[in-house]
């Protein structure tokens, strides 16, 4: 009988979760144990727990991110599947709120209303707007289907995959100005690797028309903060919306708190509902017990 | 040769675009003549011509809404078309654009920047929320088909049709407080007519859930707003999105400016761009030159 290891800050709501599904063979513990096989949970905590859990056969991340496993001295002598699936249409939400709240100057026109102003000044749309999704996985399929709900054009920069339908022009390698040039909104949905270091750095943003808007939902280490700050200084871009940082949270000092036409969300674009979370989990449990390929597998090597 | 007067504070632009398309036959002015027998324009600039075109066939309004022309001493020995069709998808980016901005607390997280606070709360999602469209004709029909697309449920209130396939359930007639109960969103997007005057009020206000959330984008008339006020005021729904009002521009004194929990957008949610309503015209002309029915007539006694 499979003994499953759960670690999480919400590890009574997951237990009570993986109980109610009544999973065939299966034994759950909260506590770090030798003969523990498997482990569900969030991968800071995981790191830690590692070295006690020498019979180890598979990790379930509950979170898409799962840096603390990965780096060249880390342990690789097991399976790792990262959560993936459940956050596109969460980061649709998040990606297009702020895009309309853009175009529809919701903070504007609340400021008017504070100033009793009647700010009937004309409003954006969408409509034949166009995105540019630097990163085309599953979230970046999913935000350039609702790009074309909503009418826009789109285009993905990614290393070579060309999956989604939904993009009407992909750019690879040295293209990446061509990419950028001409887009009103740029995504960046990257994970933090060895090649996506710093890529929105001062080149790419020089790219962007002076009106665009860039929102990161990727990772922030994918972000040059400081080519980012000169950019938005000097206005060469019109604003920036980040969700995630190189250092979180951000320290009191850091200028991104005060800058200009910055807003910041704090990563919580694409929250780990326990309950979506469990059913990558059981989903990919059941596939364990019989001894198939698990889904959503990490690649130690390119990090994602 | 047909004589169209165009009645606009944006008739040069419209003259253009309707010298551009090159119709057969038109002859155009911007000043009632005694000859005219087309109109293409605003419809309280309209309403004051009228008296001086005896010869009068067709009158294609720039606007939805057309209640200037209606009324029971209103002249109605004309076709009278309104804008319809072209509503729809920038409707849904104003709904849905407020919608996810209180889902994703943008407003919350945008204090919580100016205070340097990391407000990492949790978010929510329309995921699994419930829309409750309040009239379902070509601008519901387009909300009811976003909700979906946004993973909602759908209810919808009408006088009796059921046209559109995205809403789950309807309700008609005295149903009024078995729609609004248990809705998280109620969209209001009536007409100005007899029957909907005042139609949002206490009772239907009182059935709704107190974290219920209103956007009103039909017309001004179509809300009782001391009901919302007193709704808002003593927390019996959680907040309110007004682009209509009664009176407008709002006057300076009124309660709603400083209201708590309640936005005003300054009738801004659906912008008649000329391109898009110059279709409509043309679409429209050409039906009108080969003697065709029109498209979107207006029925002036139910005044939509």
């Amino acid at each position: 009988m499979p003994k499953l290891l759960i670690l999480s800050q919400h590890a009574d709501e997951y237990t009570r979760l993986i109980q109610s599904a009544a999973l065939p063979e299966l034994e759950m513990t909260t506590q770090p144990a030798e003969d523990c096989e498997i482990v569900f949970g969030e991968p800071n905590l995981i790191r830690d727990a590692l070295p006690r859990l020498p019979r180890l056969q598979w990790v379930q991340s509950m979170w898409a991110g799962v840096e603390p496993l990965l780096g060249a001295a880390a342990r690789r002598d097991y399976v790792l599947t990262n959560a993936r699936g459940v956050f596109g249409g969460l980061m649709s939400e998040f990606v297009f709120g702020y895009l309309l709240a853009h175009e529809r100057k919701i903070f504007q026109r609340h400021e008017a209303q504070k100033n009793k102003i009647w700010d009937h000044s004309p409003t954006g749309t969408l409509q034949g707007k166009t995105i540019g999704l630097l990163g085309v996985g599953s979230i970046g399929a999913e935000l350039a289907l609702t790009a074309k709900f909503f009418g826009m054009n789109t285009r993905g920069y990614t290393k070579e995959s060309e999956t989604s339908n939904h993009v009407d022009i992909y750019y690879h390698g040295a293209d990446v100005r061509a990419f950028a040039s001409k887009l009103d909104y740029l995504v960046g949905v990257l994970p933090n690797t060895m090649d996506t270091r710093n890529f929105i750095n001062r080149d790419l943003l020089g790219a962007l028309p002076p009106h665009a808007l860039l929102i990161n939902v990727g990772r922030g280490q994918t972000l040059d903060e400081y080519a980012l700050l000169e950019a938005l200084n000097q206005n060469k871009i019109a604003g920036a919306v980040l969700d995630v940082f190189a250092q979180e949270p951000l320290p009191q000092d850091h200028p991104f708190w005060t800058t200009p036409n910055l807003r910041m969300t704090f990563h919580t674009s694409a929250p780990s509902f326990p309950k979506d979370i469990t059913q990558i989990f059981i989903e990919n449990y059941l596939l364990y017990i019989e001894g198939k390929p698990l889904k959503y597998q990490v690649d130690f090597k390119r990090g994602y």
